[in-house]
């Protein structure tokens, strides 16, 4: 919660649900991982937040910026981004859509397997690409699993296949896991790509990118370490691994830089129990799973929620969304507490709520139309 | 699949991901509902497939209709459905939404927790009320929850409290489970509500109102029993709990409608292995999770899904989704096979699609636009 957002508020009133963007604060944080890993280039991974006002301050700001989609690539270029400050971060396009990209302009691919390097031959002939692997995740808040990466063993010979089709083959990239609490986290992967880069290098193909994903947390639940926490770790694997090799270093970080920018602002609906002698209480909010909440899905990421009773006695509560789906339940295992005080019709924010929200909601489960947004 | 989706697809050759729905089998399909509950009025649950032709189709067939919230009631009326054809259905309820409603000419409301009731009271005084109580949902494949629903043991005092407050309490609602496979799943619940019924009258008050909710299964990877084995045995248990009694049955099918009308035809974006050495392939779509298959979460609902190549070799598969997100898996657990000779581009179709798909999709997570809808 920052003043200007307390103050948006207060004067404005706004219909709940909704989600109100900071964007002093996604300056900030831009400009935080800018300081601490200089000489790296910030891709920022337009899926955490594609708002046009965060988009448009990011790219005065000087950033570069990861695509999800052709969609995202277009909206960009939209924007008046160039070309060359974008790269197609999915491992996996529709060949058609590779070459929409190559045709505005973009020449930078990521991609994990051989199939993926014959479709980026024939659609992007000519252009560089980088090679995904997969490393552990452990320590990561949002779950993770193999979608992304191919084994590191492979990713040599697909790099060696990648100039063999007309393709550049700049480097590796790989992901820690989103929310990632470990600022060690990197370590093995960055150790990994110093031994790729030396074995393309026995093959006679000398790499340039490396690729460190993003993973750098927003404030949730569990306290989490400082920004230079991580970004030492990760300065620190650089220099033990690569020395003082010249190296293009990129991140794609996403939740880090809207994420605590964010509030959504929701009413409770209800406060009930399911039977009289139960001490648990059931909440149920203007928003949930499908309207904004998505990554509440299994319990993984755990927001911080503020009420205008804090500071009061509290009891245990099960937090629901607003849907008729009966899978709509926030938090329930998690055992979250809130005050007793709490009323039907009271307003409570969620707190680091400016990534992976918004652009996740339903056009419209149950009639509810998705998340108003407010940039500010 | 349908001959009227086949040819247009065949004519139309429409950009994937889309949703086809043949509206023949949405009429058959709740034609057969009417048949095998004769007497039963039909409550179609709007949120299983909120599209306007589908709504415009059951309003002239006379459907009554389900809503989940204010919206969905205002898109209905919009389309002439009057208000006596509408229950809000939705147990928990904004105040302001209760009162929107009333003053439209609603007058049947949902509601399981003396909170509700007293909104109720306050902003629809003396409408018609129900009360859902908690019945068990062994056998149901879209998980549940104990989100809705009281405790069956404070059903009569809720709806004595209800009269109390000036309210009608006219009778009683639960739900099985969505797709419910067992036909005998409705026998505990119907038994709960002659318990009921009887307790409270002898409160002095008689019940009108039984609410069979909705479970009636769609076609998925499993075999289900036909419709007349469930119609039965609900006519069974009513028979034998309620004997002759003068009873308004009504029941709120949502999947059963729409769900076997509609085929998403989706194309294979990649196909890919993880390691030079292993078996499983990993199959991308151009839909997922976040585009259309909520109800695939935890693998919980499993499609039939339809390639070029059925018949010929197949072999295990991981199906995902073409977001960036690493928890946009199809199905992995489940243990699903495609043919071998499956290619890249190939078109491949999502069967029974029609309930539970386009409404839950993201506005535009990763760019990606809503899933398109035709209805044929």
């Amino acid at each position: 919660m920052t003043p200007k957002i307390e103050r948006f508020f207060a004067e404005n009133q706004p219909d709940t649900p909704c989600l109100v963007v900071d964007l002093d604060i996604v300056a900030q944080n831009y400009q935080a991982l800018c300081d601490e890993l200089p000489g790296t280039e910030i891709f920022y991974a337009v899926k955490a937040n594609p708002a046009e006002p965060v988009l448009a301050l990011l790219r005065d700001l000087g950033s570069y910026f990861d695509a999800a989609s052709i969609y995202e690539i277009e909206q960009c270029l939209a924007l008046g981004i160039t070309p060359d400050r974008l790269s197609f971060g999915h491992t996996v396009k529709k060949e058609a859509h590779i070459q929409r990209a190559f045709d505005v302009g973009i020449r930078q691919f990521a991609f994990d397997s051989i199939q993926e390097l014959e479709k980026l031959s024939r659609a992007a002939p000519g252009a560089s690409v980088y090679c995904r692997y997969l490393t552990p995740n452990g320590g990561a808040d949002w779950p993770l699993s193999d979608k992304f990466g191919c084994h590191p063993d492979n990713v040599t010979d697909l790099l060696c296949n990648a100039a063999d089709l007309g393709l550049v083959p700049s480097g590796v990239s790989f992901h820690v896991g989103s929310q990632q609490r470990n600022p060690t986290a990197w370590n093995t992967a960055i150790s990994t790509a110093a031994r790729i880069f030396s074995s393309v290098s026995d093959r006679g193909i000398e790499l340039s990118l490396l690729n460190l994903g993003g993973g750098f947390p927003s404030h949730y639940r569990t306290p989490m370490c400082a920004l230079p926490d991580y970004t030492d770790a990760v300065k620190h694997s650089l220099r033990h691994y690569f020395g003082d090799r010249s190296l293009r270093v990129i991140a794609e970080p996403g939740r880090y830089i809207p994420g605590d920018a964010g509030v959504i602002q929701s009413e409770v609906v209800l406060i009930s129990r399911k039977s009289s002698n139960e001490v648990k209480r059931w909440v149920y909010l203007d928003v949930g799973k499908f309207g904004g909440l998505p990554e509440v899905l299994d319990e993984a990421i755990q927001y911080r929620i503020r009420t205008p009773h804090d500071g009061g006695a509290t009891g245990p509560v099960v937090l629901a969304g607003p849907t008729c789906d009966e899978v709509d339940v926030i938090y329930d295992a998690a055992g979250y507490e809130l005050p007793l005080g709490l009323s039907i019709g009271d307003r409570v924010e969620i707190l680091s709520a400016g990534a992976y929200t918004a652009s996740y909601a339903s056009v419209g489960f149950n009639g509810f139309p998705p998340l108003k947004e407010y940039y500010i």
